[in-house]
């Protein structure tokens, strides 16, 4: 590059860097997408965050590089030292898989480099957003030719959508006068509801302890008693109640709250009724497993994350409503330098108003490029594949005995949660805090062996009165039963000597 | 795929995809980043959107694809439909151009599909977002070794950070009470300021009414004689102030606020100084040009989009904060099944619970490559390029006499705002109300035949008491004398007859 008197310049030709992605690609492909990712590769090489430092040339400087060598070595580097989420064994956090279509997909977009806000700069995809959205909401069951959809930078957001619509309209004077001066709103979410509902509320002004933890039962999910009483006691007490939001397969335990009694309760009092389906919402593609979120149709809102379940790439998260117009009203400010009036096509092709991003990437092709390729048909088989694996896996850890602890026998979801008891520990009394205490250290130490050794990932975490419990989560549908034998397996060998 | 059993798995195997995803990156090269932007090739083909719809296959159904020529079939016609936003006849937003190694870096990104939260699942782009934050903060002038940074979904994400961190620091409590009971918050931001200040103010429950939008200049410079009226003012009103922020850049005119004289104001009232360079931040690259930002180093917060000015692909946008601790105290939830702290690594190194986003893309990679290969001394070349071409556009409208007339005479970013007169309105008189109204309807009829004609895209708009006029916007550097000659040329070819 330092021998190119236009080496700054942001426009790719053929001359100068054909070669260069020609070769980032066959890296990409061998060592991201095939060879890195078979089950004989780490799925990590960890190092110390200052021992990465010191191995990674991660400097920033004045220079330019020599020549495009130096940037593929770098490239590899990327690669070699990050976690490869792909990979059959990474099973630690809500997303991972690395789908085909989905990838290619975003490398279209990538190079496409376009921006959904206004049909002008963005004609395909602001379309295919809405071809999205109708054929999302026909299987929610909502209206047909109606309704809205939103692309969201995550499921996080897509919730603080639907606080900011459910607030809009309970009071929709806020959007101009903002909330002080009014009664305090309150929100009501499970217990075991996603955090982003605190971090949204709190982002946007509601107040983190206007968010009601509901009760929730022994399977992790609401208790709907609980949640009439929170309600009528918060408005005895002088609140605003304006949001329930249900969720459809919690973060760590994967339970479905009951959306049916729920839509009873908002129906009561009036209430807009989301559902978050970040997590299990991908299940509504499976005749079998949709019935997890019966009365679904109820909500007026639903998150619905394509990249946790379905396994498209991040990110890819909707929010999806019933109303047509009211994400509109809520947010648009009308900008006139971008959403003008006298355009020659029709003006409510931009989208963007409705929005609080103004920029945003066009998330949308790899879903469809996915959905084009498999059918809904082949989303069916996914879901129905790895929820069969989950029921697998829990069967596994009962056939293994004293070793192995369910804490849900019957887990709705493919979020498998149990404890690791190794024998040292086998013979003790369970009812007491010490084996807890003892239990709640085992499963770090797991986890740093089979993080140093590179084996597997898979996360634990405590909750509310559990000690630290081990999370396997079956999400992309290359796992099959040989792997979930040696996620145990594996588990068993990190810590047999704790 | 109708014949692959397998078809559905969300896993790349050799066999089955090594040659479709070769045949992807191939229609990617020709169509999208080589001979689909060369300056013979249209920006646009343009259809209204019913009979787009009709000449895409955007449905979407149960079934598969029979096969991969299928989808290639699609993602052709994706590209051809497509607005070619690399295009050097692109210049219609404040993003263009299509940075060579920002895209290679997406793409693999992309086939990483990394998420940024934790150390554990993100080991190399948590330390080079390190890295990159660092070196920013370096650029803009804040002490060594200190501060904070944050990727944010598009700068209008960063500018609701900006609010958020100073209603934090004003009133900490809000965080956990809301804004409900506390004295109406007010914020200042030039009337020229991005419409993300008041998206994002309502959003995040401050109200659109209780954002300020005080005067500017006849350069759109905010005037800061009222900024500092404004704000005692309201302060005798009973509101609470706690942000100002200066645009560096403004969206339109590309003007730059005096952030040295507003940062005097800020500290005469306390107030939270946040610095809006989401467009103009690349300047600061140019030894040149930082200057239109003196006293850039006395914000507390910055916005800055490398994915603008610098031509980093979408989205890249950061937010820099002076403070090392305050986006951490006023959004961190501490989720326990995500940032437990019973780790076997620093748990400083888990930075996603300053973030208001759960999963979040690595859009670090890109710029950070781009640095590698361009260095500092890159982005200068880019941004002297690009701001000496707005100067010459400048002057080659002054060269062509009674058919154009500046808006601004001498802009200081690369934003160039004029009006076409087209021949049959040059004798009027330019002081009569007629004059304006029949100049208002001249761009929207220009733009629709450049597009109708895919010759190039530039945008108009109103803004305050000027009617409708275009706006060119020199970004990419591959746009040379010679294109510029070719825009304003265009301009006059479809506007002549008007
Ligand atoms: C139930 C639930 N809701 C919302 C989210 C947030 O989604 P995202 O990470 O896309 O912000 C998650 C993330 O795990 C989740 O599990
Ligand atoms: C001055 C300014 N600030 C903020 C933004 C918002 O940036 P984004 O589109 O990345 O949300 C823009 C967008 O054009 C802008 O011009």
């Amino acid at each position: 590059l330092t021998e190119n008197p236009k080496y700054y310049k942001t426009y790719p030709e053929r001359e100068v860097h054909e070669k260069f992605f020609r070769d980032v690609f066959e890296i990409i492909l061998k060592d991201a997408l095939f060879e890195g990712i078979q089950r004989d590769q780490p799925v990590v090489r960890f190092e110390q965050p200052h021992d990465l430092w010191k191995i990674l040339n991660l400097k920033l400087g004045r220079d330019p590089a020599h020549n495009h060598d130096v940037l593929l070595d770098l490239v590899k580097d990327v690669i070699k030292y990050s976690v490869k989420t792909g990979h059959p064994y990474f099973i630690n956090q809500l997303y991972s898989g690395i789908d085909p279509y989905g990838v290619a997909a975003e490398w279209v977009a990538s190079a496409l480099n376009g921006s959904v806000y206004t049909y002008e700069v963005a004609p395909v995809f602001t379309l295919m957003e809405l071809e999205v959205f109708e054929r999302m909401r026909n299987i929610i069951g909502f209206p047909k030719n109606q309704g809205d959809g939103l692309f969201c930078p995550g499921g996080s957001l897509a919730n603080g959508y639907a606080i900011s619509v459910a607030r809009y309209k309970k009071r929709p004077e806020i959007k101009e006068l903002g909330l002080s001066g009014v009664k305090p709103m309150i929100m009501f979410v499970s217990e075991d509801a996603h955090y982003s509902f605190k971090k949204l509320a709190s982002f946007q002004g509601i107040g983190l302890k206007n968010v009601v933890g509901v009760k929730v039962d022994s399977r992790g999910k609401m208790n709907v008693t609980e949640l009439d009483k929170e309600i009528q006691s918060s408005i005895d007490k002088g609140f605003d109640p304006f949001l329930v939001s249900a969720t459809a397969g919690t973060t760590v335990l994967g339970a479905f709250d009951p959306i049916d009694e729920i839509a009873e309760v908002c129906k009561k009092y009036g209430l807009w009724l989301h559902v978050d389906g970040a997590w299990g919402g991908g299940a509504l593609m499976s005749d079998t497993y949709r019935d997890l979120m019966k009365g679904i149709e109820k909500a007026d809102s639903v998150t619905w994350n394509p990249h946790k379940l379905l396994c498209a790439p991040q990110q890819c998260s909707t929010f999806l409503l019933k109303d047509g117009t009211i994400a509109t009203d809520a947010h648009a400010t009308r900008a006139t330098y971008l959403f003008q009036q006298d355009k020659f096509y029709e003006a409510q092709f931009d989208t963007g108003d409705k929005h609080i991003q103004c920029g945003r990437r066009a998330d949308v092709l790899k879903f469809w490029l996915m959905w084009k390729a498999k059918g809904k048909d082949g989303f069916e088989a996914h879901i129905d594949h790895i929820f069969g694996l989950a029921k697998f896996c829990v069967e596994e850890l009962r056939r293994r005995g004293p070793s192995f602890k369910l804490l849900l026998e019957d887990p709705e979801c493919t979020n498998v949660v149990f404890w690791y008891i190794p024998p040292s520990l086998q013979d003790m009394n369970q009812s007491s805090p010490e084996f807890w205490d003892r239990i709640h250290k085992i499963a770090p130490k797991i986890k740093e062996r089979m993080m140093r050794q590179g084996t597997m990932m898979c996360t634990y975490q405590p909750l509310r009165q559990y000690q630290n419990f081990f999370r396997v989560v079956i999400q992309s549908s290359e796992v099959n039963e040989k792997d979930v034998t040696y996620f145990l397996d594996e588990i068993e060998k990190c810590g047999k000597d704790l």
